[in-house]
């Protein structure tokens, strides 16, 4: 689709964006605007290496950084798989740290998958053909799936790989991503979670910084290391203020191109919301780790990522309170407004999308607040149950009927392998807390509102979930009986969770019914709304974040923050000085140096340059990406943002928002001298 | 008078104080709330020796600290007089430090002063009785001025004490503050201006911080060191996190019991105006500093001081910005309203005074405006001649149509001891550059601007200054000369200088007059909101500081800051990481080691105790206080507040309002391994 560029609208976009925004696809990097701020550009034969050098770590990223196939991220990225091979005593590697002296004792991760990009396809002019005239909303959107759907298998066909349908622009551009997946991890070391995560919540999201996170695994291949056909070479010269550095990762996820509505709808109804969820889970949590040290130890990750998502949610909405940035948001949808306003053709087809969608947010808050209430499990005995339920009542229904997810074959083979996986930690004592928990919140409703009458009756929770935990779904026999028995077996079926789950499913399917109707009217015109930003602004600007691989780039740099300029970078003493200022009682002994630290201090170089602050343009996902120099070599691993940075969920403001990274020269400082690791520095720095 | 409390009045007030919230005058301490909160309160003696132990240091604070007259204060308190006896090269002791060896080699400063406050005598009562019924505004006002002034003189003729009128709670309550002045000052020992005020104008105002700022300066009488009476003790344990603090010393004004109205005023008018005029006179000195190293050593202080001015004024806006705690402050104020109103004979008195300070404002602002325009100069040759020409034409009016200054023989005397004095630091050249600023200033007024037309005629500024250097205004015989020839003298006067003072006299005094009147009336019902505000709440509140001996209190503590917990304390680990993390360069060598601290930075245990934060209610002025120890130890010496201080000119925030304080040790550390002054370190901890 051609730009139709005018002067006014260039001026416009120069104006709107700032120095060092965006996040940048490989398809589109601003090459030109690099080049003329830093005087350097990469080239494409340094992206490529780049790109095939980095990797999608689960919901963060990380690259490959050695011959053999090392590959490093955050501890924090790899925290969850560190939890899953560890176990109380010696083996808690998490509190401990894991160092494999020899390749023989790196751990195999079940499960732990990383991915390359190989490929990157436009598909957009095809997706957009499938949709004919005449077709309404839904139609149309469901025209373009079939296309994309279509495209994506043929492309694994033709090639092996794993095939992504990704939406770029709100919809406006869509492609196919094809990775490689490595599905032999191991875990070959990682730091005490006391110095990777120091400083523990409070320190989150902020800076200046003392964290030693990062962690190393290996890919292996056939049960050998794999020899991967890029990665990045250990950086020859450190970082200095200025010097212009670039992250490759996969930012998960912004809202930066939604519309003025949907901005108020995130501060006003659902932003609220995820926090109350939030707060209550994490009470939840600590109620749970109040019983013993080995029951803390069990749910510590999950301790760690709802303060995470907390103090995340609570940071995109200080954004949204921002009164100017808000004004500011509004101004530039006006004059986008105005702009669309003067091409007929385009006022045609996207005019009345904001009003559309401002409708839909409308009818979209009430949903979301019954769906806060009536909210179906998503684990345990009546979250199996009420899939197997809908695996046999909604295919009875038309396709269009249907439930989302319960369509299509490969979606219905995706939910049968899904019940037949086993638990990653089983743990009887917490499933029993949480259906608990989760029957408590349903037995706060009004005694006749019908979803506690169907999940509850007048049972009490606690024995509602006895009676619960006695069926026998997670029985694969029953199962297997139950699905081939199809709808007479289900209504012959006196399991107490697969009744209650009849009860709660026409309940639960009409409010998810309603939500996608809503949620089809916002798709569908957040991707007109895209189209139409294209035709008149072209592809200066960058799309939100969507969990794939993405480039930004910016100098070390200072901000002004807490009345003065905040230190570009820190060093070992900046550690010493935070670990005294606190003692290790403080906050449960976040800022507590571990022992092996404590011991090992006195050999370390303490002006070593430690963590540092950078002018890129991130969010969550990012994590664990690589920080590389202008010579495309490894420079550090980026594993926050300070707390300016969170707003960036919705818009960037270049002056305050920094990543905040671990500075390649710490790590091997701390591998050469409390890890005792030579063998790793010297594969990390062979070439 | 008589509180006239009520149960409702005595909540509001318990809900409006915050914990530690207080610059208590001696008389009035906070006790019961002091033990009830920590378990201790001190008694009369620790009062009294501390009083009698603290220091009135010109506009800041400092403490007697040994038994022959050791004196501490901060390094920037003592930095004008540091100035005063630095010269170029070896003797720039502001840049380099000064350590005397020997009492031998102290330096003298000439005019230097400090004060211990004797005694406090509450007039209150004598001064409202001379207030007669029937008296307008300003003739009650002048009234117990009369009053005050008669009392004041009484107690100098009976005690030999140099006393001050101090008026409390916006006139609420008058005393009488009697002072020890010594007059024979010495400088014993400063650190370089690079350890003191490590960080610059980025960091000042902030914390966590890294400054050594204090200096020992010792009192003289008869040539030999003083032995005060009283004197601080040097702490035996250092403080912990929690540990309670006590902090004595004069903090300059506040504007806490003023009027919402006045805080609307301040953030709309007064700041605004202030901001524009030292941002004005920082450029000129920067434009002066830039003509060599030499010119800019010259105004370095000058510099300092102005940014000092610049960030403080920019907090306390910042503060008024804050629409939470403006609405705060209305709503108090509108309680204190209404309560009034309940009592008929209050009511009478006090219900129509927020009215008229409102008025009074409205006639202010535009007053405020023209002054900044039509500015008396206050130094140089037209200051000298502006105040002969008053001195000769002012008595010849009526006393109360006399300019505020020239009423009385003792502001006549204060007025011809002042020309009389020489200047601290003749510079003719910044004199001259100094002058061509001003008056710059007033050619920019339109060419027939009254003001213009009486100082320059349609003479360019250059030739002008260069006319009026050429006065003899300057020359006591000349002074002498024409004050004795009275106006005949004065009109056949052809001085240049004195010709401008006399076209520009009439301007100005017009302008003086309409401003008297307005501030008359927000003195008259200040004071009357004041005694209203006793009336219901008794003493429950403090005043507005004053530049007056006050007590604050609270423990080492964090505060939620810049995403995170600020650290209690700091060490000089951090130090290192700081001047590591910008280096040398960085903003003009804001965060520089100075020389010696690099060569000797190895000696220094670097886990020392280096700056902490303390829940202290401080303000400018409070500058070089004595941190106590609840033993009424020294502990350290209070330098800063953090960024979050600032507001507290206008109100107080206890969940972020800190004091930044030197905590001792890290004095003593610094006099052993870097200043290599074990005679100073002896003489401290003698006892």
């Amino acid at each position: 689709m051609k730009p139709l560029r005018t002067a006014l609208l260039f001026a416009l976009v120069l104006g709107g964006l700032r120095a060092d925004e965006g996040m940048w696809t490989f398809d589109n990097l601003p090459l030109k605007k690099m080049k003329a701020a830093y005087g350097f550009a990469p080239d494409q034969a340094w992206l490529d290496h780049v790109r095939l050098s980095a990797l999608h770590f689960g919901g963060g990223s990380g690259s490959f950084v050695s011959a053999d196939g090392l590959a490093i991220t955050n501890h924090h990225v790899g925290r969850g798989w560190i939890q899953q091979i560890s176990g109380p005593g010696d083996k808690d590697y998490l509190k401990l740290g894991f160092v494999a002296k020899t390749r023989a004792e790196e751990i195999k991760v079940p499960g732990m998958t990383l991915r390359t990009l190989m490929r990157m396809e436009n598909i957009t002019d095809q997706v957009n053909a499938a949709a004919k005239p005449g077709m309404d909303e839904a139609q149309a959107s469901e025209a373009r799936d079939q296309a994309a759907k279509r495209l994506s298998d043929d492309l694994t066909q033709r090639t092996g790989l794993s095939v992504n349908v990704i939406r770029l622009y709100q919809g406006g551009e869509v492609w196919l991503y094809a990775y490689k997946v490595h599905k032999d991890v191991r875990l070959v070391m990682a730091p005490e979670m006391g110095i990777a995560g120091f400083g523990g919540d409070a320190d989150n999201f902020t800076y200046p910084r003392f964290d030693m996170d990062f962690a190393l695994f290996r890919v292996y291949e056939n049960d050998k290391p794999y020899r991967p056909e890029h990665f990045l070479s250990w950086q020859k010269e450190g970082l200095k203020t200025g010097d212009l550095t670039f992250v490759v990762g996969h930012p998960g996820s912004t809202q930066r191109l939604n519309t003025y509505a949907q901005m108020l709808y995130a501060r006003d109804t659902a932003l609220p919301l995820r926090l109350a969820s939030l707060n209550k889970s994490r009470q939840d949590m600590l109620e749970y780790a109040s019983r013993s040290p080995e029951h803390a130890r069990q749910v510590r990750t999950r301790i760690y990522s709802l303060e995470n998502g907390l103090k995340a949610m609570n940071g995109y909405l200080r954004g949204l309170k921002d009164a100017d940035a808000l004004a500011e948001i509004q101004k530039r949808e006006q004059k986008l407004r105005a702009e669309v306003a003067q091409h007929p053709a385009l006022q045609k087809e996207v005019g009345g999308s904001w009003e559309r969608m401002e409708e839909a947010l409308k009818t979209s808050a009430p949903l979301a607040k019954e769906n806060a209430v009536v909210n179906a499990p998503s684990s345990g005995p009546l979250a199996t149950a009420l899939t197997l339920v809908r695996l046999i009542e909604e295919p009875l229904l038309p396709e269009a009927q249907r439930l989302k997810g319960y369509r299509t074959e490969s979606e219905r083979n995706a939910l049968l392998e899904g019940l037949d996986r086993p638990s990653r930690n089983p743990n009887a004592e917490l499933d029993h807390f949480l259906l608990v928990k989760s029957l408590d919140d349903i037995a706060t409703l009004k005694a006749d509102h019908p979803f506690r009458v169907a999940v509850l009756g007048t049972t009490a929770p606690e024995a509602a979930a006895q009676s619960f935990e006695a069926s026998k779904v997670s029985d694969s026999a029953f199962r297997k009986a139950l699905l081939e028995g199809g709808v007479k077996a289900l209504h012959e079926s006196t399991d107490p969770a697969i009744l209650a789950a009849r009860r709660m499913r026409p309940i639960l399917g009409d409010l998810a019914h309603r939500q996608e109707a809503a949620q089809a009217i916002l798709t569908e015109h957040g991707a007109r709304i895209a189209r139409a930003r294209f035709q008149v602004q072209g592809k200066e600007n960058y799309p939100d974040a969507t969990l794939t691989l993405r480039l930004t780039y910016g100098p070390v740099s200072t901000y002004p923050a807490n009345g003065t300029l905040i230190q570009p970078f820190t060093t070992f003493h900046g550690l010493m000085d935070r670990a005294l200022a606190w003692g290790p009682e403080a906050q449960n002994g976040a800022w507590a140096l571990p022992t092996r630290w404590q011991e090992r201090k006195d050999r370390l170089d303490l002006t070593t340059p430690f963590n540092f602050a950078h002018s890129v343009d991130i969010i969550g996902g990012n994590s664990g990406s690589p920080v590389l120099n202008t010579k495309g070599q490894f420079a550090g691993v980026i594993f926050d943002g300070n707390i300016e940075m969170l707003p960036g969920n919705f818009y960037y403001d270049g002056k305050v928002n920094r990543g905040v990274s671990l500075d390649a020269r710490a790590i091997l400082e701390c591998l050469v001298k409390i890890y005792e690791a030579p063998h790793l520095v010297n594969e990390l720095t062979a070439q």
